[in-house]
């Protein structure tokens, strides 16, 4: 199938879900159910999504091999929105080797003495790899804004915080922006998911892992306790994907309350983003053709 | 399957190249070409492989729930051995989020302003995962010690250099054993792989890669200037194998001639040497059943 044919089918999964300018954003315009009317049994979706896997898994080497683009994948959403599983299940195909994830914890005491880019900035994928963020530089302005505690840990001179006021948040959003910005410029491609889930289903997912034995390991008391935060992180990734939301790096709201369908909706994107590269193998140049002449010679010559 | 019959069945690819002691290695005692009787056409090999590999994935899982043992696997091999191609393959079914690979290329001058093993002891993988390092430290006990002008780049005091003269080598392998020690002290479980290739295989290999345009890619002009160097690398092998062997941090000396059964021993050992911890979901613990019961109770309460 030709490419642009590719990218058509994939842009129906992935287009309702796609923010590239901030105004006018809220998330609650999103639902949380919405599967785009489609319906499939766990196998069918299971299928679906390997086919997109491995064909994922054939650009990624087509990545790996250019050695100049690379893929930055921030996840973000509330505690069990599904972001471990989708990134195992997306990613399943794909080539350990060529694919880096992140997952940002507590900041420690070196990092939190730092600007508050640093520690996320040393982790950007190098070229030809995917770099995948399970959580992100944007907790510096979902956690931290939701806990007023962790942004005075950070221990800004307060002459520079007291200036701004609330608008600290949108000085520190319009950071990011510029940040993504300048990560673009040097060919990395940035897609951001925001895992939709709703307030319900977090419900019913935390009681699963409080009552299913294989979950119990899943389950921290301090998923509840953020639980009581729901509104003001809701507030917080309004005006977060309101900032931060551009064509370059663009933002998914991706339905969560029905894990295989964010699957699919985050596979089709990645592969989307990816065939729109429109990446080939690299072409042997003439000052390598020659290398290539000595190289067979030396070789034919052994004994 | 009970363990004690899955670690039987894996020993019987493992042993024959499992080598805990280095007193008379040599590695001229090992035929790249056995598989020890074995024949399997590509997809009987493949099949097999894809079982393993699922395997090692849902070991993982566990191993990433535990998050208290991990597991470092080193690979080390002439150019060509199939490194890259073991790497993709074993690990195909493994979650991105518990494996990281690491290629360690040229140093930078701010590596080589530091001890040996800087760079590469702040990768030792996290607790709960496994690490994969696609060449390591013993690079410095093999393309340092074939190239003496790398060595010199790493400007050792002269006064250390000098004491000692050819005894560096065996210095520098004493530390990587002790290195090693410390590691499986902490919780790290260290399998390190020689891919076995044949001085002729590697030329076939090389002739591939010249010849078939989707392979260009990957050839490399230094790859056939290193190759002269193959009786210097022979003996620095034998030398740090003979110096690194061990019980704890065995080496396995894996036929590399035929690339299926590569993968297969690699396997057999990763799988093995899991299976060998006796890995469970980690058991809730009265305090976290208190903490169950609470949060229960909480989102009971919610209107």
């Amino acid at each position: 199938m030709p490419r642009r044919e590719i990218i058509d089918v994939l842009s129906k999964y992935t287009d309702p879900f796609r923010v590239t300018r901030g105004s006018g954003f809220r998330l609650k315009n999103f639902d949380p159910r919405n599967t785009l009317g489609l319906k499939m049994d766990k196998h069918q979706a299971a299928q679906l999504l390997q086919r997109g896997s491995k064909w994922l898994a054939m650009e990624q080497e087509i990545l790996y091999a250019q050695d100049s683009w690379s893929l930055l994948l921030v996840f973000q959403a509330m505690d069990a929105a599904g972001k471990d599983g989708t990134i195992k299940h997306v990613m399943s195909q794909v080539n350990p080797q060529g694919c880096d994830v992140f997952s940002f914890k507590q900041p420690s005491t070196e990092e939190l003495a730092r600007h508050f880019l640093w520690r996320y900035s040393s982790k950007v994928p190098q070229r030809g790899r995917i770099g995948i963020f399970n959580r992100s530089y944007y907790e510096e302005v979902l956690v931290v804004r939701v806990h007023p505690r962790l942004f005075e840990e950070q221990k800004i001179p307060p002459q520079l915080v007291g200036g701004v006021g609330e608008n600290i948040w949108n000085q520190r959003l319009a950071d990011i922006a510029k940040f993504e910005d300048y990560l673009t410029h040097q060919g990395v491609i940035i897609l951001k998911f925001y895992l939709n889930l709703s307030y319900e289903e977090q419900k019913k997912r935390f009681m699963d892992r409080l009552n299913k034995p294989e979950k119990n390991w899943k389950f921290s008391a301090s998923d509840v306790r953020e639980r009581r935060y729901w509104h003001d992180y809701m507030h917080a990734y309004d005006e977060a994907i309101h900032a931060t939301a551009s064509k370059s790096a663009p933002w998914f709201i991706v339905p969560a309350d029905n894990k295989w369908f964010t699957r699919l909706v985050v596979a089709a994107a990645i592969v989307e983003a990816v065939e729109k590269l429109n990446l080939e193998y690299p072409k042997v140049t003439p000052a390598r053709m020659k290398d290539f002449a000595a190289a067979r010679e030396e070789l034919h010559a052994e004994k």
